[in-house]
């Protein structure tokens, strides 16, 4: 059971706001805001490389919370600027070549499709979309049907942008280890909202960031590369961090995950995020799912009875980003309109996941994302609030 | 004239500590740390896009702020997290192909040089090193000679990391122009020290850092893409901010150089650079480069006059980094003993700038690099330091 009360006082943002935002950028909580307040305080006075010198044990800890948050080992995590710099990192670094395929999803990221077009059009790999069933949940089956030789890669979106769906990771894990096929799974939304647990997930890659769901600073992120796997992917770019020059002619790629990383890096940021994985591994992410799924289902049911609301669910497993349009209102108004009434949530665009918006002929949504520190009454105030629009 | 005594006071680190580590990462001044923290409260208070969205007027301005620092134009700047993403973004998106030459220096940093490896290997280009004349100045007879049709790009490192050189940055570019030669220049240890202006270096790409001479924030970098030679470096990585996703079959390359960004960035430290780049140009770049060369000056008179101190410069025009040798202490004894003293300097090995090292033998040095609010009588705090060594 949480203490909301606790959790409340350690978001000070939530005494006068109903925050509903949590897939786009988090509350941080105070231990996190002060942590980061502290190290650029201690920056100040003894520069930037004492104070890490000061505080590497601490800011070393970072590879262990990260290891235990999603089942890995400290070893095969890399810290990054963000999820989208290590998804950058772990498909640029495939080595792939023409005729090569990779299969994705429908409702997989923009930043992540795009990614793919480029190398298609650079290096004449073929992209293949895996359909999605009637839910809109990535169909298994068809996923199966399209393994062959010639299929290099599987990225996943677990949690897309929009949509409420929540892929089945774990099966498309299976499917790409039974065949043998490198996974790269963009776990952006699901870190900080749910268990993530590389070794049931089968992945050899998996990308998450700070700033969302598990309340850390913006400009955080990390990389799992499974132990086995690393030698097999050669980092698209390196410097002398991620590779020693040990010989004129020479360099030697550096053991383990950290051949992804860049010498430079952001600790003040890095301090937050160390503070926010043990903020939420504190709580326990178990019981931090339970709330989620409550509060998003309360919302939805709220919604559901609105007559004036759709709300644009996909897939039968339901995360916490609950999208949703208002008849006669675009959705950047009631984003306006709700940020005026003290009510803060985002709106997603069609080309965030450009294929499943043509196929369902998405508009614009507001999308409303409750994270465990919001309350039964503030899902109330919102669907007041819409019902008064 | 600089007004020190306000500018320390700026500075509340140099009130018990003789700070000489700006070649490493400086002090950031009041302004800059104040920015930062009341940019973290503003996320803690209205989440990371809400807080975005209300100063994002500032926040913009570090493009023109940049622009005004090198002479360039806002729509040529692209931040990223540190001067080597900027530096690998530049380089790994010169499209290189088998038997292409790049020229490069021998006191090249060894984050570049070890990306030109990665490339010979990957691709087959060819590494040709210019060679120094006899003050270890980058030799541009040679370079004139080593120019051929195979030679796609000339990257120089304008100030390495140690020795005190000053590349002459300008005549490397003006060979390139001349040749149509692709010209990365690597600026990390000049921006912040001394005046930068693209227009006279006559460079393609310029790479620079927040966290040195410039007193901005870890984590921090831009990189310029001079306007005409945009359109040929296609990024080797792209987002959907990069890269918006148009058409289900297509994205379009963003304006200017911001295609080189991704979406997500560290906005507590953008802020910080964008009030370290307006507290540079509010003092002025002549004014802070003559305190420099003042105070390195002393330094070196003060160093060549005790017996126990080897300086080990290298060319003509000198930085404010000065490294040296302390006969019978190893440098980190030396930095260590420092450090208990109340005076910060750095270490800098030779795998930093290997050909270099191996050229001159050279062992780890001691680093000292005063910037402008540091005062002669903190030099000869220094001096008597190491005479009592």
């Amino acid at each position: 059971m949480l203490d909301i009360g606790r959790i409340r006082a350690d978001t000070p943002a939530t005494h006068d706001k109903v925050f509903l935002a949590s897939a786009g950028a988090s509350l941080m909580p105070i231990p996190v805001v002060r942590a980061m307040h502290d190290y650029l305080d201690l920056e100040a006075q003894l520069g930037g490389y004492g104070a890490y010198e000061s505080e590497q044990v601490r800011l070393a800890s970072a590879y262990e919370l990260a290891a235990r948050l999603i089942g890995a080992l400290p070893q095969e995590i890399a810290f990054m600027e963000s999820a989208t710099a290590a998804w950058q990192m772990a498909f640029y670094s495939m080595s792939l070549k023409k005729d090569d395929v990779v299969l994705t999803s429908e409702a997989e990221y923009g930043a992540n499709f795009v990614a793919l077009l480029q190398l298609r059009q650079r290096l004449g790999i073929e992209i293949q979309v895996v359909p999605s069933d009637a839910t809109g949940t990535i169909d298994l089956d068809a996923l199966r049907h399209m393994i062959s030789p010639r299929v290099k890669l599987i990225c996943l979106t677990w949690i897309p942008t929009n949509g409420g769906l929540v892929n089945p990771a774990a099966e498309v894990g299976k499917i790409a280890r039974t065949h043998d096929v490198a996974y790269l799974l963009d776990a952006c939304q699901a870190l900080g909202q749910m268990p993530v647990d590389v070794q049931t997930l089968h992945c050899d890659m998996l990308t998450a960031t700070g700033r969302k769901f598990l309340r850390g600073p913006r400009g955080t992120g990390f990389l799992y590369v499974r132990s086995g796997f690393i030698p097999q992917l050669e980092p698209h770019t390196i410097d002398h961090f991620s590779a020693p020059w040990v010989e004129r002619d020479r360099y030697e790629l550096r053991d383990g995950a950290r051949r992804y990383e860049t010498w430079e890096s952001n600790y003040v940021a890095r301090m937050g995020l160390v503070t926010a994985m043990d903020y939420a591994l504190n709580i326990g992410m178990s019981a931090i799912q339970e709330r989620c799924v409550v509060l998003a289902a309360r919302l939805r049911s709220g919604l559901h009875v609105l007559p004036a609301a759709t709300v644009c669910d996909l897939g039968r497993d339901l995360s916490a980003i609950v999208s949703y349009t208002i008849e006669g209102e675009p959705a950047e108004h009631v984003v306006e309109r709700a940020a005026k009434a003290g009510i803060t949530m985002g709106v997603t665009l069609p080309s965030g996941t450009r294929l499943d918006a043509e196929r369902r002929r998405l508009p614009p949504m507001v999308r409303a994302s409750p994270h465990y520190f919001n309350t039964e009454q503030e899902i109330d105030t919102l669907l007041d609030f819409l019902q008064d629009l």
